[in-house]
Order: structure tokens, then C-alpha cells, then sequence
């Protein structure tokens, strides 16, 4: 459907209003002349020169595309957002084909159409995990006709009735010897797959996570190919019942379906079994609630089950997914601040009540109550992208860490426990900063969207559709309060073992053992002080592990008595690691010599920032570890915050600008880099809008039935009701 | 179009499909039984009798009615939602002509149909400013009319580039004194009215609040009623551009309007101008910021302006609607509660990580990280309901002692002056509790959503729906921020008045007055009690109130300054109203004798669990005021409020139970009252979702043009991309 066919044109009265304040682009272009930030080096330090040149280049050809059109992504029924979301993945294949895009490049391309697409899952769920899983032959049989979407996949592992806790998935896959097959049945209506994008309407083949059963020995859960649909004609296949199981608060471009399976049988070959026997043979008790994938197999030969080997393998490739996440909640949150704080600037409203001059409105940007709502988030976008920075060093660090064991140089009892070490620690942090971050980015947006007023409220402001897009960020990769646990029991278990005096080799627990050895010391953190302020988070981080661990461990208090406890554990922690990702990444000389002096201080203005507002709202934990006292939060909340707020104001535009997001990903009347916000606001609404085209009668005396009465008043423009 | 013969059956296999698990009715049956609050006795408290019995008699009347057939609300688009929200407006107005409904009934019966109908800014908005603001002239002429709804109206205020500050308003009303007309005109783009509900398509008059121009002189905003569009025709006026704004995150059965207009006559007459000239002379610079309502008029013969009296029966009016608003802010959160206790008490999820028992899945419910989420909200509906009622009272108080002044008994001036007394308390404290109350429900309804984990993110859920629509409380009728600045106003001046030793009338200054009496004692409050936990909060307010005095007259501090302390101390304010009102509610023999003491018992639980939860969130301005120690809220986290959760739990279904909601306004599949969740989720994903009616091709190679091919693979079910 043609969009520009459809609209209808404003009267020359009309379109002949100006403005009568200022022109939003003259307040944005007055905003950047009074800042001197560098924003180039600035944007180099959050996203990479690499980064920003790829952003530009998939940006060249995604915004010219007649598929990604987004004139009717406000306006769209859900029907018809999935249809076009339909079309705009297919285009995004052919030209991840044309362009021969990386994965990284078309997750970027992805990132930029602003939507999720509807073969997200395809290509984020169903390809890795059948490269990752699959053996040679699976590869050969599957995953090239996958990479071509020949077929296309789903990774079906929640059910209607079992989420976080995989161990109790219900569906079956039992092994026929006499005719080497799996029978895939979902035994209840709870043991229905449920959520599980790509999915509902699109996949024909999907990858099930079922229960294992040899004979009558249950192993719990394994993943199998499942063929779902008819490759030609899309239909599903006996025994198959599949849809989509509906509109949700957000994700309407995407699919998430339902599954149930009556007795389908699959070949041997269709249970992936990829199996590395030379791998580092470490046993951990797997307690990861997200992807549950095994390295296993069933011997056909001699209907056996094959253990897996090598879990660390699995942690590192979920820890690189959650840090990923943690970059990517940054880059979100800084789509609401863009746009928030673009609007606040051009946005007049309100006149000092004390104040005698009836002169012109005070920009909103210049409160001190719109300040504090959003100015700690800016410094939070910045804090979450070097976290996710220095997430992904951990990892990678773990993960160099195991190829030395592989590689058999070195010592290798130790070298395996060093990696071990260096693999927990990468996963126990990696699930907190998942919850922190993507909480952040989710309740930032509405911070952002709220700070817009009633205009916040509007489709037009692009921000209502992020934030219900992003929220199940907070559930998958692993539900954020089951994280939180995890790092928690992580934590718990590290200071046990320090407290045994085992010598600490982490940041974690070298970061306990200090907090031991001072703990009856009187320690002083100074507020104005960036070491300090790491300082106080680690001090009150720690003081919490140990509260806990004697209250669990002296007290006698179960780990359900202690989840709220466990939960405010992990955000402690957490934030601890971001404020020292911040502070290192800041000190480091790499920093120094990219950005200039100004831009630095303007970049340890908001490192203050965070932490200070991060103290003033866990103020009772730093209290009841002794790191601060009364007398310091109350003179940082009157002195030290209302400081930076005042210092930050003058460059709050040039730093959003540094984050670099297109006018075309943001969609937005009010955060346009013009400044156009009015216009573009009744240029939306009043002549993109189709329910300016319909005509119903409103009179209550006429019933819904007389249309005739209707079309004899107004033939033209009559729709039925 | 009939919902049924869309729909889709699912094959007899899954049909025959049971659950797993216990069956949903089974467990809250359970629960139920393992409580024996009362459940009626509790209701009447919250909702009154005759509010329990008005319901159940609306209920009757609509849940058959076919215009509110809700099974289509969570598919249909935007322009379909609206078309049916027409619809259902129609029928209310001619079921109310048919039982001849009061506005209560009216508004009951919409809060039943739970979404915002099309015609409500005529009920609440046109037809009450007629009432109030119209000359018997008027009425005759309009006001008729406008109750038959042979004209449509709604109450245009708001502008694209105006919204709190109404004084800043563009749209001018110039009179004309040889045709005796006003001349109603938007000077520039920032002038078009917006965001006004029922204007974009359904009203045919508008109350368009309008800048009076007489004799080149601006006397500010005034309303005029201006005809819109043909009364036959609909089609808008010469000089009038009107349309819909646009959808938005929520709200969307509603047709918040734009209007532009070009020079458009009125005559005389259409300027409200009720004049009562025998009121309370009493004149307050209204920094009202919602509705601005003056009683003035334009004297034709003379050309000249008759100002206004009686501002104070204005503050009442608005002071009502926000008491009103304390109540529908608990109900909603009830609405969230209500689903997510009932699920969570269904759901079961996660077990011991420290339980060698390998049994049944714990009750969600029974999580103490999902009873800190929920119980402390639940004990908020309440409080809420509490402290709408007493909100109720203070304004009818205010009004009786208006009445007083009014009927010349008394001494006339101290009567005067104790009745502006009471309207500046009541509305000061108004304005905080609704930017408190809104303010809770929508975080509690999304802390509810979350509280339902994954399934919590389905439409079908049905929190994700109240929380979108209700979210705009948080702007209308005054938004929360500005609400907040002016509730620390009267604080402030209150305080001042009491340094200066003016003798205390009001609950507020007598807070004030007996901190500063005790201010240099030593206060020991035991969280423990009740009396001395609505102390504490009194004194945390009145420190907080002195505290900021001081800092801006003796530190020369400016509003803007303290905005962000403004609106810490009237949310301190309006918490200190909340417990006293639960408080004094729960503590009231008429309570005392409509409830059992165990009912009673479990409702002081949840008084203590609502104050004790905001001790610790606000802990560090309780150890400020010195009202607490560190000791006490480290016990109180450990001890008192554990214990307190321990003891709700088996309460909490019944709980909500007491707040009888109806399945029907639920519309949700977790929140049913028998508990079938899953049945009810797979219905509706599987046999109602019009989506899994939809064919397209999703093959990639195949270009979007080929619907041929798709047509010969599949022709019965085919749509053309």
C-alpha cells in the first residue's frame, strides 16, 4: 500500500502558521554552539570508529529501501505490522546475501530498522545453536539449507506452564530402538511450547527442547530437529498443532508462537549431538535458566546415552550474549535520553513563580526536577557502554583462559582451575550487570518518556515503542530476579571460601579479602573523590556479602527467607563493577589521548553523577556498612548533585548527539536532530493519520445499523461500522 | 462483525489435553479455604454497600449486552477499537436514557467497561463546565442539548505548545462590539488545541478556552463555546482544521483531538459567563493548572470586562475530582493485584536450590522476592481506598464550612477565613495525593505485570491494557511534578505562618506546630507501634518542611533550586496522609464493628507492612530528621517486615478477593476467579487470534509481488501482502 497516496493535505491557512516562540532548530543550534564537547571522540569511546562507520554504512542503504519505509509503524494494526515485518526480514536477508553482511552487520542492520524483526529468532536462536550444537553431519544435512533459509527455524525451549526452570520442561522425546526414532509429545496442555519467537506464523522447522527418555530412564532435557510445516505449502504437519499465541504489551512485529505435538516422530540424526571429547572436562552443576544446551548423545548402536562434556564452554557463550546485552541497553536508553532531552530543550514551559517577569517560558530543560530525572540516566548510558566493554574483556579473558588449557601448555591442574575461576566469575557478573542493565534501560525509557510530558504519551514520540518493545529484555537471556540470585549464590560462595582463607584471584574476592582485613578499621571514603567513591561501592558491596553470609549461615535463614536480600546483593555488587568500569575506563590512558580535556571533565562530571545518585538511593546500605554517615550523603545531595547538574546542563544536547542515532532510527517527532518538533507532531497527525479518513455516525439516537442514513449525508468518505 | 464464526477449533487430541499440574480452580479454592477473612465485611469497607450493590446491578445490565462484547478489545487495530468504542458510547447513553443513570452510575458503569470511552470528555468534561460555567441563558440554549447529545462537545484547553502553564495560552476571543461577536483565532502553529479527548472526531462543539481581546486588552483565558462541525453533515466548519493527534501508548478508544481556528465568529452568547455575584469575595491567585475557570463575563452594552468572584467554589470542584482520582487510583492497582495474586498462587515455579527434594514446583506466591513485589502494593489499594474516603471528607468539610459563610450564619469574617483555610488545605493536600496515587498505581500496575513473569508480557494478561490507559492520570487533572511544587508551596507558607505564631486550625499546621514544640527533645519512635509510625511520618514531613525553609530564606536558595526537595517533602506530606487515614480508619468503631478481628488483625498487618515498606525506602530522610536510627530499619528489614509477609500470605487471594472485581472487567486469563490460566490462554491464542487466520509467503527468495504462487500453493487462505 502506497503511504503518500493516502494522505490528506492542510488547508494554506494552515500551512502559512508559524511558530511563536523561538524555531526548535534555532534553540538545538544555540545548545550546540554553547558546548564545546567533542563529539566525535566521545562516540569513539562508547561505540568505536569501527562502530560508527558501520552504523553509517548500513544506514546508506536500509534508509533508501522501500521495505523499511517506516511512514506506517504508528499507524499499523498488528496484522499488518507483522506483514511488513514479514517482508522487511526478507529483505534483510537478500541483502545480508547482496552485501555479504557478517552476523555482527546484520544485527546492526536490525538495530537501525528499530523493530524486532520476525526472523530474529531464526537467525539468533535457531543458526547458532544448530552451528554451535550440530554435528558435521547435521551441519551438512540443516545448517546449510538454514544459512540459505531454505528452511527456517525457531529454538522451542519455554513451555505454557515452566519458564525459568528448564528442569521441569515437559515434553518428551522418547528413543525407538526397532526403528531409530524419537517420538516428540507434549504429554499436557502445560507442556505446550509457548513464547517462542519466529515461531507462530513463520518457521517450518524448530529446534524442541524435550526430555530425553531411554529406556524409561528420564535425562532430562535435549534439543531436537523437529520438522513443523509443509516446506511448500506452509501448512502444519500431522500431529502438529502451531499458531501464534497473540498481541503482546510490545513485540508485535515478531511471532512468538505455540506448540504441541502428538507423537511426530523423528530420524537419529535430528537430535543434535555435536560432542567434544577433547574439551576440558570440568563438571559444574549447571544452574543456567536461559538456554539449557547439552553436548550429548544417544548411541543408536547400543541405546545408550552419551554424557556431555565441557559446560564452560555453553556459560561462555551465554555470558557473551548477556554482555552484549548490557552494550545494547545502553545504546536503548540512550534513544529515550536523545530524544527526552532534544524535547526539553525545545520544549518552554513553566515561569519561575517568585519571579516578577512575565517574560518568555523557561526551557523545561532547565529545571533542576527534569534534571535529575534524566541527567543521572545520560551518565548511566555512558556507564552501562564501559561496562559492556569491560563485560566483554572478562569474557574474552575466560575464554583465552580455556584455549591455553585446550592447547595443553602450561600446568594444566592449575591453568584448568585458573579457567574455571576466570569462567564463573565472567557468568556470576555477566547475570547481575544483564539485570542491572536492562532494568536500567527499560525504567530509564519511561523516565524518558514521562519527562516529556504529555507529548511522551503520543505514538509520534518514538519512545512509547522502544519501551514496550524492550521490556521482555527484563525476562529473556534468563529472567532478571533469577539472576540476581545467581550472582547472589556466587558471591556467597566466594566469601566462603575467603573467609576459609583461600587465596583470592578474582576481582571479586580480592575485593572481599580487603573488605576482611579493614572491616574493624573506622574507614572514610570521601565523596568528591573518584577512587573513594569506588571505594565506598566495593565497601558496601562486600559488607552486604558477608551480612548475608552469616545471617544465612549463623541465623540459620533459608535462601527464600533471603531472596530480597540476594536481590539488593547483586545490585550492589553490580553497581560496584560499573562504577569501577567507568572510573577505569576514564583513568586509562587510551581515554586521555582520544578525547580533550574539556570533554574529560565533562565525562568525570557524569561518572559523579551516577555514583552519587546510586548513593543517595541505596543511602541505608552505605549507612549500615559504616562507609558513609548522614552528615556525607545529606552534604552530597545539597552541594555535590545540584553542582553537576548545573555543570552538566550546558553540554546535556552535545552528549546525546554523541551517541550518534540517526533521525531515521529514532522515528520521533520531539527528538529530531532539526528540532522540528511541533511541525513534524501536526504533520503526523493530521496528515499521516488514517483515523482522520474514517467517517462513522455519532449520533446516539442512530443505531450502528443505518449505514444508508450515513452514506446519504456523506457518500465519500462512509465506512460501515 | 460476529466474533464467533472467526474463530478456529483446535483438533479433538489437544482438546483432550489436561494439565500436568493441580488444576488452577483446585489451588485458589485451597486458598480460599485456608483463610477465613471476610471478605464482605472487608469490601464494604473499601467500597461502601452501596457501592458493592451498584456494581453487581450495572454488571447485570452490560456483561450481555452485546456493544460490550469485550472478545475482540486485544486484536482489533486502533481505527476498529475506535469504531466499537463509538459504539459502546452510543449504547451507554441510551441504556442510561433507559434506567435513567446519575453521572455515578455512568461513570461505574464505564469504569466496568474498562477502557476509556469515546464520549467521556463530553460527560466529564463538556457537560459539567456547562453546568457549572453557563448562564441560565446558556443552559436553555446548549446545555439541553448537550444531555441529549444532540450536540457533541468537548472542553479544548490544552495547546501543542502549552500545556501546565495554562496563563501562556495562545488562543485568542476578540470581541467585536459592532456585530457583538468574539473572534475566535489560533495566532500560530504552538496555538492548535491538543490532546483533546472526543474533539478529533466525534464532537461537534468545543468549550475552547481562549484569550479575551476587548478593547486591545488580553484578560487572559476565558471559555467560549464555538460550534465545530455540521450537525448533519460532520464535516468541519469554514476556518476550523480539526482532527485526531494520533495513536498513543494507550488510550487509544479515544479521540484526543487537534484544532486549528481561522478567524471564527461566536456570537455573544457563546462566552460562558455565569455570574455570582452573592459568593465568598474572596480572591486567591489560582495556581490551578488544570482546569481554569472563571466566573466573568463580557458586558455587551457598555464593552466592557465584569471580573470574577469566588475562585474557592472552583478549588472545590477540582479538589473532588482529585479525591475521586485517590479512589480510581486504588481501584486500578486492585485491577493489577488482583491478576497477578490469583497467577502467582496458580503459578508454580522453581525450587529450594538448597532442597535435596526433587518434588512439585513451589507456588510463585510463596516466593519471598514476589511477596516484597506484591504484599507491600496490596497494602497501598488499601491505604488508598482509606485515604480517598478521607480525602472525600476534608473536601466536604471545606464545602459545609463554604455553605455556612454562605447562608450569613456566624461571624462573617472568621468564618470566611476558616473556610479558605480548609479549601487551601484541601486542595494542597489534594494535589499531593493524586500525584501520589496516580503515581502508585501505574508502578504498582507494572510491578504487577512483572510479578506474572513472562505471561505477564501477554496481552491477554490483561495489566499491560489498565497500565497504557492509565498512565495519562499521571498528566490529567494536573500533572504529578507541578501538582507536587504546589503542595510544598502551602507547606512552606504554613510553616512560615507557624514560626510567626499564628495559632494552628489545620491538621498541617498542627503537624508543624508540635515538631516545632519538640524539635529539640530526643524522639524515640517504636516501629513496632502504630501510633508512633504515623508520628514518625508526621515528623519526617514537618522536618522536611523546616528544613527546606530555612535553606531558601536563609540560604537564598531559588524554587527552581528546590524543585527536586519540593517534591520530596509533599510526597513526604501526602504519606503521612495515607498512614493517618489508614490509621484512624482501621482504628474507628464503626471498622471496629463491621469487621471480625481476625479481618481486622490482617488489616492492620497490611497497615503496618504499607508504613514500614516506605520507612525503609526513605530511610535516609528518616535518620535526617532523627526520627530513626540505623538499628531500628535494619530491624525492621530483618525482622518486622518478614514476619509480616509470613503472616498475608495465607490472606492474600482472599484479599483481593475482597475488592470484587468481576471477571468481566478483569478481562484477563491469569486474574480469573476459578483459576484456569492455562485453558484460558491457549483459547485465546489458538481459537480467537485472528492472526493464525493469515497466509503470506515468508520464503525469502520470494519476492513480495508473487501472490500467484503463494495462491497456487494455498488458496483458501491466502492475503496479499
Amino acid at each position: 500500500m502506497s503511504k503518500a497516496s493516502t494522505r490528506r493535505s492542510a488547508p494554506s491557512w494552515v500551512t502559512a502558521l508559524t511558530l511563536a516562540g523561538p524555531h526548535g532548530g534555532d534553540i538545538l543550534s544555540s545548545e550546540r554552539r554553547n558546548s564545546n564537547l567533542d563529539i566525535d571522540g566521545l562516540a569513539r569511546l562508547l561505540l568505536t570508529e569501527h562502530g560508527i562507520q558501520l552504523q553509517q554504512r548500513l544506514l546508506n542503504v536500509l534508509e533508501n529501501d522501500p521495505a523499511f519505509d517506516k511512514s506506517g509503524n504508528y499507524f499499523d494494526s498488528r496484522i499488518e505490522r507483522f506483514k511488513t515485518s514479514v517482508s522487511r526480514a526478507k529483505r534483510l536477508h537478500q541483502l545480508q546475501q547482496l552485501h555479504n553482511w557478517s552476523e555482527d552487520e546484520l544485527a546492526t542492520a536490525i538495530e537501525l530498522i528499530g523493530e524486532p524483526t520476525a526472523f530474529s529468532l531464526h537467525w539468533k536462536g535457531f543458526l547458532p545453536t544448530l552451528r554451535e550444537q550440530g554435528t558435521p553431519e547435521q551441519h551438512e544435512l540443516f545448517l546449510r539449507k538454514a544459512e540459505n533459509m531454505e528452511i527456517i527455524g525457531c529454538y522451542a525451549q519455554t513451555e505454557l506452564g515452566h519458564g525459568s526452570n528448564v528442569h521441569s520442561l515437559e515434553t518428551t522425546a522418547t528413543w525407538k530402538p526397532s526403528d531409530r526414532t524419537f517420538t516428540l509429545h507434549s504429554p499436557s496442555l502445560t507442556a505446550a511450547k509457548w513464547w517462542v519467537g519466529t515461531l507462530g506464523f513463520c518457521a517450518n522447522y524448530a529446534i524442541v527442547m524435550a526430555r530425553l527418555i531411554l529406556k524409561g530412564k528420564d535425562y532430562g532435557p535435549h534439543p531436537f530437529l523437529c520438522q513443523i510445516r509443509d516446506l511448500t505449502t506452509h501448512t502444519p504437519l500431522p500431529g502438529v498443532y502451531v499458531g501464534d499465541i497473540g498481541p503482546k504489551v510490545g513485540y508485535n512485529t515478531v511471532d512468538n508462537g505455540f506448540l504441541l505435538l502428538n507423537h511426530v516422530k523423528v530420524p537419529h540424526i535430528n537430535m543434535l549431538a555435536r560432542f567434544e571429547a577433547d574439551e576440558l572436562a570440568t563438571r559444574h552443576k549447571a544452574a543456567d535458566v536461559c538456554f539449557l544446551r547439552r553436548f550429548s548423545r544417544v548411541d543408536p548402536d547400543r541405546d545408550t546415552y552419551v554424557p556431555p562434556h565441557s559446560p564452560a564452554v555453553i556459560y561462555g557463550t551465554i555470558t557473551k550474549l548477556r554482555a552484549a546485552l548490557v552494550s545494547e541497553s545502553a545504546r536503548n536508553l540512550a534513544r529515550g535520553l536523545t530524544i527526552a532531552i532534544r524535547y526539553c530543550a525545545v520544549r518552554r514551559q513553566g515561569t519561575d513563580p517568585d519571579s516578577k517577569d512575565e517574560g518568555a517560558e523557561r526551557q523545561v530543560l532547565d529545571h533542576s526536577l527534569v534534571q535529575i530525572r534524566l541527567f543521572p540516566r545520560l551518565a548511566e548510558s555512558l556507564a552501562l557502554a564501559f561496562t559492556g566493554q569491560a563485560m566483554m574483556k572478562l569474557h574474552l579473558e575466560a575464554k583465552a583462559a580455556l584455549q591455553i588449557v585446550r592447547s595443553g601448555s602450561g600446568d594444566e591442574s592449575s591453568m584448568a582451575r585458573r579457567a574455571k575461576e576466570l569462567f564463573s566469575e565472567a557468568h556470576a557478573t555477566s547475570c547481575g550487570l544483564k539485570a542491572l542493565a536492562t532494568t536500567a534501560a527499560v525504567e530509564g525509557l519511561e523516565a524518558c518518556r514521562r519527562a516529556c510530558g504529555g507529548h511522551g504519551y503520543s505514538s509520534f514520540a518514538g519512545i512509547g515503542s522502544i519501551h514496550a518493545d524492550y521490556m521482555p529484555s527484563q525476562t529473556y537471556e534468563g529472567d532478571n530476579y533469577v539472576l540476581m540470585q545467581q550472582t547472589a549464590n556466587y558471591l556467597l560462595k566466594t566469601a566462603s571460601s575467603v573467609v576459609k582463607g583461600n587465596g583470592p584471584s578474582k576481582a571479586t574476592a580480592e575485593n572481599l579479602a580487603r573488605y576482611l582485613e579493614k572491616k574493624h578499621e573506622q574507614v572514610r571514603f570521601d565523596l568528591a573523590q573518584g577512587e573513594d567513591l569506588v571505594a565506598a561501592f566495593g565497601w558496601r558491596a562486600a559488607y552486604l556479602t558477608f551480612e548475608i553470609l552469616y545471617r544465612r549461615e549463623d541465623d540459620g535463614k533459608t535462601p527464600n527467607d533471603l531472596q530480597v536480600d540476594y536481590s539488593l546483593l547483586s545490585t550492589a555488587h553490580s553497581e560496584f563493577f560499573v562504577v569501577s568500569s567507568m572510573h577505569q575506563k576514564l583513568s586509562s590512558t587510551d581515554t586521555i589521548s582520544k578525547i580533550n580535556v574539556e570533554t574529560l571533565s565533562v565525562t568525570w562530571d557524569l561518572f559523579r553523577l551516577y555514583a552519587l545518585t546510586r548513593v543517595v538511593q541505596a543511602a541505608h546500605e552505605f549507612y549500615k556498612s559504616a562507609a558513609l554517615d548522614v552528615r556525607q550523603v545529606v552534604a552530597a545531595e545539597r552541594e555535590l548533585l545540584p553542582g553537576l547538574l548545573k555543570s552538566i546542563r550546558p553540554h546535556a544536547v552535545r552528549l546525546v548527539d554523541a551517541w550518534k542515532l540517526p533521525d531515521w532510527l529514532l522515528d520521533s517527532s520531539l527528538g529530531r536532530y532539526d528540532g522540528k518538533v511541533y511541525e513534524d507532531l501536526l504533520y503526523r497527525a493530521s496528515e499521516l493519520n488514517p483515523l482522520n479518513r474514517l467517517v462513522i455516525d455519532t449520533r446516539p439516537d442512530r443505531g450502528s445499523e443505518d449505514a444508508d442514513s450515513i452514506a446519504s449525508r456523506q457518500s465519500s468518505r462512509l465506512v460501515k461500522l
